[in-house]
């Protein structure tokens, strides 16, 4: 029916944009779902990506950016980070363009939540062979 | 003497309310406190329980889905989203409904935060053997 | 075209829901997007409540509990808050046990969060002719 | 009844305890919420109060530093500031030490809310006539 | 002294990044502070800008977007939203962009946060005469 | 170059008051943000220590029970939790006070955030030899 073939496009749009952008870890978590909410994870791919995130109007890289802000404000969406964190740097942001961001964060939420983004942000790079952050600065 | 007696009665009513409610996880968490900070231990019986939960003008079952509502917004509480989706189902609401109530949190609190309190449901329903959920949608 | 049909199409659907439960409040505040953001309008009415409130699996009485735990929670939602509060009425709560979820709130909350909510409650019931609420205890 | 006397002792010595701490600023709130939630009055008197705040293993000086972290930090919660800044004075804390710990807030919740907490801090500290704050830094 | 001396260079650096990204409302927020805090205006200005904001690893530009989404989802921000608004509009961003940035918010922290920070958006935009804002999609 | 003099001095000052308050905990969590953002770990220690921490108007001991109300509100900060109460420990706050704060911090933040603060509390005593912890009440 016409609603059935609805949502199949946008699921079918939205997961045209999360090929784009991420490369397994999105849609592993995706597959978690399935078997307790795979309406969420519907949404989450037809809404989220589909209907939001594909729209021409910010390009990925900028949203990242935006992303980065939220879910280092948010706390306690570490598993969030990781996700996208990744998607970051599959987009074009450079490592040292993430670190820069989460120490941005500083100011706005404060060490602890920058502290702790910084440090999922670590995790990401460490997988992808990306340690040390190249022109990161220094300690002293 | 009086305020002593007074402790104790609370505190039985408080534990009336959760031998009805809870199996053993919220008792459970409740001794882990015995060392360290046994009066929390007693204000979360005597009090939370006690004196706010036992109230008639509310039942469990509607209590329990305002719960579910803010311990999904707070972010970070997700041991005592562990209690409650078992508080949950000790008290009527179906898998269903309570995967249902979190998928309805995601245009509140953002997917994050659902994401991640769904996951904790799903840990629950699995150690009660109710995965799949039934009746929970589909992904397409 | 299918892709602009299926936007009005959920629109519509959430326009429906919206007047069921809404009497002008959501409404008007939809209004005020109209200069700056349709589309987060668009999408407030088509996917908020045409694609998740619609949903038969959790009736609007308990999905205002869980809203009523969220907003509350999540504070500086007060503006929210007094729309749904308005919502909590026309599908079926009473002054009463709206007090009671925001009371029940304390103990998971905090009473700050609890009490702020508590006083857009008392605005909206101030709108309504509806104080003092009736059946709602004592402070001695 | 032994219930309704203990309930009024209770709420007697959060009477008390607040009597001690408070001006005026505590009980006009307990006033606003006489006609929608008496109950929640009785609580933030009787347990807040009467069976916490009571407590003489931390003085009130103590308690209201870890208040003053936890407001600000909180968001939102600029009633309860404003309410507790006066409180803070009261018991000793001066007003050189109450900038110094929302400066403080800083680098842990950013400087957002330490901000909207010091202006919060600003507006008790006027009405006591009490700016400029002596001892309070230089901008330079 | 070097002490002394630093800490003017480091105020004057940060003063120099304001006046690149803020016509007045930034400026205007820390004279608020003169008689309550200019200890906590000196860091903000010294640090957040003079040693946080000042690094060229990233643009204002990215910064802002960084911002938007942190003050979005932290929520109860809204005097700094309003601020940060329009230094996103002074580095660049667009009133289409900005709200694009805030309906991206919407999936990460939820409809209500993202609501609040556009109408905070909608103000600033009437200020300088920018609404409707061109570009920003319809609601049907 | 006096800049370069200047942060090194600033970084100085700020191992100088890390030195008097903290084992070796939080030096261990600068040490693992050597390789992803050493410029995060150089700002914690100049600018959180050196400039705001070190400042006389306020002892370690009053800052330490502001920032335990802060890392308990914010939630998600277990991890900065852990490190904090180890320096509550470290300047003079005995075990008893620290449990009473976070007792202290359930009417503001609710149980659940209280009691995940207790339960850090309860891996760093137990890691010092402090269980059981004296003084510390009763349950029933």
């Amino acid at each position: 029916m016409d609603e059935e073939r609805d949502r199949r496009a946008r699921f079918e749009r939205g997961m045209a944009v999360l090929r784009e952008i991420d490369g397994e870890e999105a849609r592993r978590v995706l597959d978690t779902l399935a078997d307790v909410s795979p309406e969420l994870a519907h949404q989450i791919v037809a809404w989220g990506f589909g209907e939001i995130y594909a729209r021409p109007r910010l390009p990925p890289r900028d949203r990242q950016l935006v992303t980065l802000g939220m879910l280092t404000a948010l706390g306690g969406c570490e598993p969030q980070l990781q996700v996208h964190v990744g998607v970051c740097l599959n987009v074009g942001l450079t490592p040292a363009e993430i670190v820069e961001a989460l120490l941005h964060a500083a100011p706005y939420c404060g060490v602890p939540r920058a502290l702790n983004a910084t440090l999922v942000a670590k995790r990401v790079f460490a997988e992808r062979g990306l340690l040390p952050v190249v022109d990161a600065g220094r300690a002293e």
